[in-house]
C-alpha cells in the first residue's frame, strides 16, 4: 500500500492528535512470546516478538476484538498518533477511532506487525541469537498462516475470547481469510477487501521483478547485511515499481497526469527528472528504503505469492469448509493487481460451502488501494456489517 | 515487444527459411548519410548510419515502398532469416512475405533500426569521433521525429517516390503516425497499431522505474562504459518489468498459471526460482542484456515519453491537419500499456480534422504485444487496408 495519504490540510500539526473522532496518541507495545515456535516449513525460532498496538477496552465478555491486518508494506500503527509533532497518523485512521466505522468506544481495536516484519516483530532484521546478526536470509520462510497462528497467541495474551471482526486489506484480507479458516470458533466477522485466493501469474511478476532488483543489487550480499544498510538501490526499485500495481491509470492521469517539472526544478541530464509523475515515484522509493527491510520485503511478497487457498485444500470451497464467521469481501472496480473478479471468487466460494457470505464491489478509479479510500459507502459498509445482529456460535 | 515468439516448430533447422511465404535469407544493408544532421534538440551529428533491410522490389513508378517501423526493443529485421541456422526469422515474419498480408511480391518492403538504436544505426553505443569512445550519454537526446527524419533521408537514398504504406506497432505506431504528419507528399496510407498520440503517467512511470534500474545500476557510470559491459542488471530488471507490460493477465495465467518449477530443477534458496514465470521472465532479462545496449534503452524510452502530439500542436486534430494519408487504427481489447480508448482517440481526432481514417478494434487476450499477434483476422484487415483503391494525391 502506498503511504503518500495526505496528513489533515489545517489543523495546526500539534493539535490534529485532538481531532474528534481519533483515537488520540497511542503507543506500540511488544508481545514477547518465550516458546517456541514452529514454522509451516518446519523451522523452529525459540520465541518472537510482535509489535502491536491497541485501541478501545476489551469488554467483560471480553468478546468485542476486532483485528486489522496489515498489507505488505503497512505495519501496527493503524490509528491515533504516535506524538503530536506527526505528520500523519496511522494508516487506517479514517476508518478506526471514537465514532468511525470501526468504533473504538465499542470495540477493542488491536494490530499487530506481522511475523516476519521489519516493524518491531520478529522477522530477518531481528538479530539472530546463533550469530548476534540479523537473521537475514536463515530467517525461516514465513508463510500467511505462520502470521496468523503468532497473531492468534497474541490475542490470547491479550484475554481475547471472541474475536467480534478480523479486517483487513490487500495481505490483510489473506490473514483475514487465514483466520476464520484456521481458528473458527475463535472469528464471528471477517472483512476482506481488494484481496485473493491466490495471486495471477501477473501479481507473481511483479513480485518477482522486485525480488530480483533487490537480489542483483550487490549490497543485498545473499541477505546478509548490517541494520540500516543493504541494498537501498534494488529495494527503490522494487517499491516504485510495485507503486504503480496500486495505483490506477485513472488516477494516475488525474494526479500528475502528463505535467513536468517547472523549468526551476528541471536538473542537468536529459534522464533527470522530466514529469511529475517520476519526481513522485522516486520520492516513493526513497521514501519506504528508510522505513523498511529488504529481507522483510522479499519474504512478505514470497509468503503472498506462496498463498493459495485453492491448492492447500484441492478447492476453494474446501479450504473454506471450516469457516463459521460471517464474511464480507469487498472487491473495487479499478483494482487490477486483485480485480473484482478474483473477490468475487472468494465470496462465490464460501456461498458455495454454505457459509454466509456478501460480495460488495465498489466503483472507484484509485486501483488496489482504494481499500484506504476515504469513502462515506465504504465506512457505511464497514459499520453494517459490524453491527448486524451476531449469529449464535454454534 | 516480446522476442519469445516460437519458432515454426516442426520444419528442419536450416530448411525454414525455405518455407513457401517466406522472404527467405535476407541481409541487412547500411545507409551512411555523410552530411550533418541536426535533430531537433539542436544538436547536430556529423552523419550517421541507419541498418536496414529491404524485400521485395521496387516498381518503375518508384511508389511501391512499405516502411515498417519496429517497437522500442525491435529492429531493422522484420523478416526472413539471417542464416540458414537462425532459431527464429525476422520478427514480423508471419505478416510480411510473398503471398503474406504485406505481400513482398507487390510491395517494396523497408525496415531500418531507429536512429539512436543499437542494432548497427547509429546511437549512444556508437563511436564518438570525439573521444574513440561510445557516445553513452553525450549521444543527442533523440525524438520520434528525429527517428523519422532520418528514415525519409533513407528512403530519399533507396529512390523511393511514394511510400504506399507506413506500417508499424506499439512505438512503430507513433513514427507512422509522424511519418503522415511529416511527409504528407510522401505517404500514401499509415497503419498503426498498439500505439498512442501521448503516452498516460503509467506508461511514463513503468519506463521511469525501468530507466532508474539502468542509471542506479553502478555500471551504468553515467552512461560511460564499453561496448559489451554495462549496467547488465539493471537493463535486465528494466526489461523483465516492462516485458510484463506487453503481455496481460489472462495470457499469462494460460501461459504460466501458478505452475511451479519441478522438484528437479527446484535450487538452493527460497528465493530462486519456484514459479514457472519467475523462470521465464529472468529469461527474457537474461537474453535482452545480450542484444540490446542500456543507453538506447534510456534514450528511446525517454522519446517514447516525450512523443506528444496534442503538447506539439496544440491539439490532436491540429496535429493531423497535414495529414493527407489514408489511416487505419488498430486497438487490442487486452492493450494496457496503450489501451484500446488511446488507440481509438486518434482516428476520431483524425475524423475530426476531415481525414480519412477508420479505427479496428480486435478482441485479444495477449496484451500490447497483440499486434505480432498470428491472426488471420489481422492479416484480412492489413490485406484489405493496403489493398484498396488509393486515393489520388492532391
Amino acid at each position: 500500500m502506498t503511504d503518500d495519504v495526505e496528513a489533515a490540510p489545517s489543523a495546526p500539526a500539534a493539535a490534529r492528535h485532538l481531532a474528534p473522532g481519533d483515537v488520540g496518541l497511542v503507543a506500540p507495545r511488544d508481545f514477547a512470546h518465550a516458546a517456541p515456535f514452529a514454522f509451516r516449513g518446519g523451522q523452529v525460532l525459540p520465541g518472537f516478538n510482535l509489535r502491536y498496538e491497541t485501541y478501545g477496552e476489551l469488554n467483560a465478555a471480553r468478546d468485542n476484538a476486532i483485528v486489522i491486518c496489515h498489507a505488505l508494506s503497512g505495519d501496527h500503527h493503524c490509528a491515533g498518533w504516535h506524538s503530536p509533532a506527526d505528520r500523519k497518523p496511522g494508516w487506517w485512521n479514517n476508518l478506526i477511532g471514537p465514532g468511525k466505522a470501526v468504533d473504538t468506544r465499542r470495540f477493542f481495536v488491536v494490530c499487530a506487525n506481522v511475523l516476519g516484519g521489519c516493524q518491531g516483530s520478529t522477522g530477518p532484521s531481528s538479530p539472530n541469537p546463533a550469530t548476534g546478526r540479523p537473521y537475514g536470509a536463515a530467517f525461516p520462510p514465513v508463510t500467511i498462516p505462520d502470521m496468523v497462528r503468532a497473531q492468534r497467541l497474541l490475542l490470547d495474551h491479550l484475554g481475547v475470547a471472541a474475536v467480534h471482526a478480523v479486517i483487513g486489506g490487500s495481505m490483510g484480507g489473506m490473514l483475514a481469510l487465514q483466520f476464520a479458516i484456521e481458528y473458527p470458533q475463535l472469528v464471528r466477522r471477517v472483512l476482506a477487501m481488494a484481496t485473493t485466493g491466490r495471486e495471477s501469474a501477473q501479481a507473481i511478476a511483479f513480485n518477482e521483478v522486485g525480488r530480483q532488483a533487490i537480489m542483483q543489487d550487490p549490497a543485498w550480499n545473499r541477505g546478509d547485511y548490517a541494520l540500516g544498510e543493504g541494498p537501498r538501490v534494488g529495494l527503490a526499485i522494487a517499491r516504485m515499481m510495485a507503486h504503480i500495481t496500486y495505483l490506477s491509470d485513472a488516477s494516475m492521469d488525474r494526479k500528475f497526469g502528463r505535467r513536468k517539472r517547472r523549468a526551476a526544478e528541471a536538473e542537468a541530464s536529459a534522464f533527470d527528472v522530466q514529469f511529475e509523475v517520476e519526481g513522485y515515484l522516486r520520492h516513493q522509493g526513497q521514501s519506504f528504503i528508510n522505513r523498511f527491510d529488504a529481507n522483510t520485503y522479499l519474504y512478505i511478497t514470497r509468503a503472498l505469492d506462496q498463498f493459495d487457498l485453492e491448492e492447500s485444500a484441492g478447492s476453494l470451497e474446501s479450504a473454506f469448509a471450516p469457516v463459521q464467521a460471517e464474511t464480507l469481501i469487498v472487491g473495487f472496480t479499478s483494482d487490477w493487481l486483485f480485480p473484482p473478479e478474483q473477490n468475487r471468487a472468494l465470496a462465490l466460494a464460501l456461498l458455495r460451502a454454505g457459509k454466509r457470505a456478501t460480495y460488495a464491489e465498489l466503483a472507484t478509479d484509485l486501483g488496489h488501494d482504494s481499500f484506504l479510500l476515504e469513502s462515506e459507502e465504504l465506512y457505511a459498509l464497514v459499520r453494517g456489517f459490524l453491527d448486524r445482529p451476531g449469529t449464535p456460535t454454534p
